[in-house]
């Protein structure tokens, strides 16, 4: 049976469970929570995603998502530009710099290649990379992705497409355990791999 | 180290951690999550939030959330008038309307008593439940409230409330859950579903 409530409320739900770690269930809590809230929460909730939907922006340099484009980090002057750390995801370019690991910039990939789920290097943004390598005086390329198999296929793929660059590339050192992911690391771990990168 | 993003993008990290089974780390997994999809599901769940928060209102009546007062189950004529079922909770409203298992209408306590929370018959709509009972030509209080201690205090205390009005007041049954397994029960449910068995 469905729940006891106007069309209004049942849509709240509907996209409320199209969130990442709410089901049905955890979604009409959420719901009824800021039912309970509407003025508190719900209202501002409602605003600051109105807002973000607005203003924020891909930064058609390096990936990132922010409000302004290019974005924070690419227009920071103090930011090394000889070395692009290049991450799978957003998340993971978030999780380095809460670690504060990264003084150089950052290539979004959007992904990795996988022949399971056909992603082809032109499905991800790595065109763009190799051509960022080539023209910005960049002499490191640091290889931060998760220590998966698609994430590791990713690698070397991406060290063939830029060994005929003259820069170094280099990969986070173990201490990722393998099949983690970067985004559920904790910032001590991400520093010491961050440290002690090698030669790919 | 803050986040690399707007305040905008932090301001909707902090919000959509204060829904219940957020923490900041899946509050920032879902940021990022209605970043990407920001035309998809973003835009649509700001403007849901923003008509939720804007026509939801509690039933004057019975306390349900509804988009109407009275709310819809208050105004549905095919009601049992007849029964009261009082709930600690809207949640608890609808998981009792999913399972169809009232007939009657609800009344919505908005807690449970305790002593140690400072929470006293006059914070909850019980003078109003008192009131209701009297005047409606209710036959039966069911009280179905959480089988916790406070609940069960609550529901002494109503017994106690509604004792000198002609009508029966019961309870939710305990016992063992549908689909259950009794390894895994604890002894006092056990126990109670021993006591009141019923002929197969």
């Amino acid at each position: 049976m469905a729940d006891p409530a106007g069309p209004e409320i049942q849509r709240l739900i509907q996209l409320l469970a199209r969130l990442p770690g709410l089901g049905p269930r955890s979604a009409r809590r959420a719901a009824l929570h800021l039912i309970k809230k509407r003025e508190h929460l719900m209202g501002p909730l409602a605003e600051a995603m109105a807002l973000a939907a607005e203003r924020v922006v891909t930064c058609s340099h390096c990936g990132n998502a922010d409000t302004s484009d290019p974005c924070t980090i690419c227009r920071d002057q103090r930011r090394d530009p000889s070395t692009i750390v290049v991450v799978e995801d957003v998340s993971d370019l978030w999780a380095l710099e809460r670690a504060g690991a990264v003084s150089g910039r950052y290539h979004v990939l959007g992904g990795v290649l996988s022949a399971l789920d056909g992603v082809r290097p032109e499905d991800l943004a790595i065109p763009r990379l190799v051509e960022r390598a080539a023209s910005e005086g960049v002499r490191e390329v640091v290889l931060a992705l998760n220590a998966t198999v698609d994430g590791q296929t990713t690698a070397h793929y991406l060290t063939d497409a830029l060994s005929h660059l003259n820069l170094k590339v280099t990969r986070l050192a173990h201490g990722v355990p393998v099949g983690g992911e970067l985004d559920y690391l904790d910032e001590g771990t991400l520093a010491a791999a961050m440290r002690q990168r090698t030669t790919f």
